[in-house]
């Protein structure tokens, strides 16, 4: 299907459930989608930072975009990273999950290799001229150690190279600046992953959310993007509260034991298996597994928000 | 062959030469190799930061290692690079360059993820127990964001995970940490990645260097690694000199046009091209080539150290 | 006077302007108090970042507390900060602003010395212990490289140790965090220096605004907190963009030439300059002054946003 | 006295000894310098980063640079930190000192307020012009956040505005570009603050060293630097691995529970006070204390070093 232009709304970053050894749980999958369909999402973004694209194979990437464009079936709109350290590698990916049926591909700056802005702009021009699909940049400088200047997204945007961007930065200054320059360009989407702040995203003018705690609880995101719309700041703002609250289950892994990155996706993953919509919490190598106790305190989290 | 336990001496990381389209220019990388062995190297490591190695394609990375393997045949170890996110992606790259023909692989801590001591410990114990040949920790926290700490690579080294490291953290007291404490361990070898300070690293205990410069001047490496060897600290120290002299040539690219990656790869490539060694200087996409005007100025690094 | 608990509204980091060799230019320092008075403020904030106190000598630290509580007298709160490296001598400046009629003090995380949070959190309380004035938390890590971590102020404002925050770290939704938990303390005052975020920061539940930008238009910071606290949402955000717009001064000093601290202060006071209310642009030594055509750029932002 | 030109040999950055109640202790002090003369210093640097200058209050930093200056009364070159954020305040620091009696000044780059590499040459130039002493530049990124670049450090060297390095940056390839480039300029004096690879410092053609473990074991640093002058290479390594075990104490406190500067200046202040030489292994706040069982870990490294 065509990318609405702008996008709008809740499309949450799809975790890719594995089996014990590791491999893509593909019934899984498809009930995760179900789920967030049920919910009430706007889109789907699979192989972003939160289905662990940065762990999963070529052949899985493969596996986890077919699946999932092929079980929408044009239903809604299917995003798919095409996430790597170059041009080069970025236009490979983008070439198969274009051809396993992605309707966008979302594509970071380069990485690995030190970066500047000059590179930055070639990197998303050369995959634009090459994609048969709209471009989304990516800012997450946490992973990619570049920040996306706002002034280089406009005009790359303005220049027809960007269709939207999905920015995690957390800078929402900056993000400010793209949706302001943006309310020029009428296609140009712009979109938040910065799920503790989608009231504040929205009440700037951001078009919608791409909540990795949207795997969690759906309907929650999806009834916080319908209050703010319907004018209901202040139960907005509560449910953003009650979500914010939820969210501390990323803080339940022992720092002393594992990364940030484990620990969160490990408690979306819990989060996942205790609701019963996927059949295995485990997250791919050389990530660490949450403990019983651990996991016990991420169920508290799901029965304090009502979602056990 | 079987990697010498130690490697020692000068195993310079190879350019990838690329034709006018960006393809691998494969009679250019078989004259750039026969240069190296003609300059006296005691190994050869491919799809290394300075093999542009962030750049290449799947297919590219085979490609190299096919050829530089097939060319040598045995006359010297060659490592490759198996350089990715996470470790089920590092695994497919070590089972390709195996296949391929290496007889080691190195490996980065994971990146793009934010990782954790233990996930480290655990991405190196699962490579080393999937691969058939020597596995040699890379250090290089200007790529990965993260820094190998020296204990941690001295447990992986007793427990045979580990047979060496490449080291381009630019922390030579980590090193020596390193160095001092492998000295238990016969068969690890400890490499120094930092270009600038052979006579120092090799002072120190290191077993040999890794010189991206090595590509434009392998014999300049090669007797400097001889003049120590041979107890002339002096004519060592004053070689090291000359050779920092040359590495100079990685200034010439307008830090206000492109990164520090596009300059000093750029000048390697421009290096090797003036002195006939590659037909064309193109770097991969997305880095900026040099100007007419820093061509120049880069042979004149070539002609003051007696190389034009 | 007391400070209000908790303290709210618009209180902006007044600006320190300097004769042409560099000494405090008192008669301008009234007349900017005078400015921000008449703007409608809800108090000062002396000897902060935008006041250059990393630049004031101790001697011109006390003149200007001394000059602006004296004037002040009592008809608004005036905070002073008491920023130095370490705990015995941000001790020495909470004497000396104290004594010189400051209100409140402003402390940030310790300096030059790398810090732990069991160091800060000892660092506030040893400080809070010997200060005669309530103590607001400075959280601004692009200065002091650290991050004060919301669970721990939540922790010193339980315990009484902090009155307020100041956050000027760009963290919205550690802010936020900050914010909720401090509901339950009733007299604690959170305060953003996010000058470009006033109607998302007001929007969580911050008390208020600390406004570099607010020493060149009062006003218009004054207007957008009573728009918000009016419920008139869309017109303070049409404010807030106005502002940001007017933000754009801090960009035009040449980042080839100078640093963001050099063009931001130097916009500012340029922008009062020309507004007639210092009577020099001058900057403290070692920054960089803007040239005769940035400064009228300059006065293109403020003709545009109708200051001129 | 006149700073010989260059200052060569060892040059310990001399700890600050307090009481338990945190003041100078001067009985302490005075032993601490006896016990550096004896061990055949070539001078003493006060108020360094291992004096904990960040810490003492403007009335203590005069009381040590008049305690040590008295004391040694020109047998050796007494050398000063003027360390603070902008020029104004280095300004004040370096007149005090200078009365005090410092031969010369020792002086950062600024920190708190960003800056650029124009404002530190203005900083450097500034402060140079009003000194009435030698002042040499120190190079300490992990306190200021800022790198000096050896090109800016030459040049400031030739207009003769700096009479010298003090290096701790770690980064040994960019100490080599003063050291080589500073051939031509026979007075300026490049010293590494690198205590673990004083044997590469000296061999790339250091002066000499400022080594904060030099308080705990003058009479190793002095061995090493006569053993390397007197070219017994080999003995002078073994002596500089013997004190890089020994500079394993700062290890030794637990960083769950402090920062990297407690456990370092704890270690040598319990070192210290086991050795006899001081009264009290306190330090400033908020610095956190090692406890009983960290100090026998400490008191373990000396008797492992013979020192106890």
């Amino acid at each position: 299907m065509a990318l609405p232009a702008p996008l709008t709304g809740v499309v949450p970053p799809v975790c890719t459930p594995l089996t014990a050894d590791r491999e893509v749980d593909v019934p899984s999958l498809l009930r995760l989608v179900d789920h967030l369909v049920a919910g009430g999402v706007d889109g789907l973004f699979v192989l972003g930072s939160t289905s662990e694209v940065a762990y999963l194979t070529d052949r899985q990437r493969l596996l986890v975009t077919e699946t999932v464009a092929g079980h929408v079936a044009g239903r809604l709109p299917v995003l798919a990273g095409a996430i790597d350290m170059s041009t080069p590698r970025v236009l490979d990916h983008v070439a198969a999950v274009t051809a396993a049926g992605a309707d966008a591909v979302v594509v970071t700056a380069p990485f690995y290799a030190r970066t500047h802005p000059a590179e930055i702009a070639r990197h998303y021009r050369l995959v634009a001229a090459r994609s048969t699909v709209p471009v989304i940049a990516y800012d997450i400088p946490v992973a990619v150690h570049t920040k996306l200047p706002a002034p280089l997204l406009l005009e790359l945007a303005a220049d027809g190279v960007l269709a939207g961007l999905k920015d995690s930065s957390g800078d929402l200054a900056g993000f400010r600046e793209v949706v302001t320059g943006a309310r020029a360009l009428p296609g140009f989407s712009v979109l938040t992953g910065s799920e503790l702040l989608v009231d504040a995203a929205l009440a700037l003018g951001a078009h919608g959310v791409v909540p990795g705690l949207g795997n969690v609880d759906p309907h929650g995101y999806v009834r916080l993007h319908r209050l703010f719309r319907a004018g209901d700041l202040a139960a907005a703002r509560a449910e953003q509260e009650r979500l914010c609250t939820l969210f501390g289950m990323v803080t339940v892994g022992d720092p002393a034991r594992m990364g940030p990155g484990s620990a969160a996706l490990g408690a979306f993953k819990t989060a996942l298996h205790l609701r019963g919509v996927i059949a295995c919490p485990v997250t791919a190598a050389p990530q660490i597994p949450l403990t019983t106790e651990e996991t016990e305190r991420v169920a508290k989290f799901l029965s304090g928000a009502g979602l056990l």
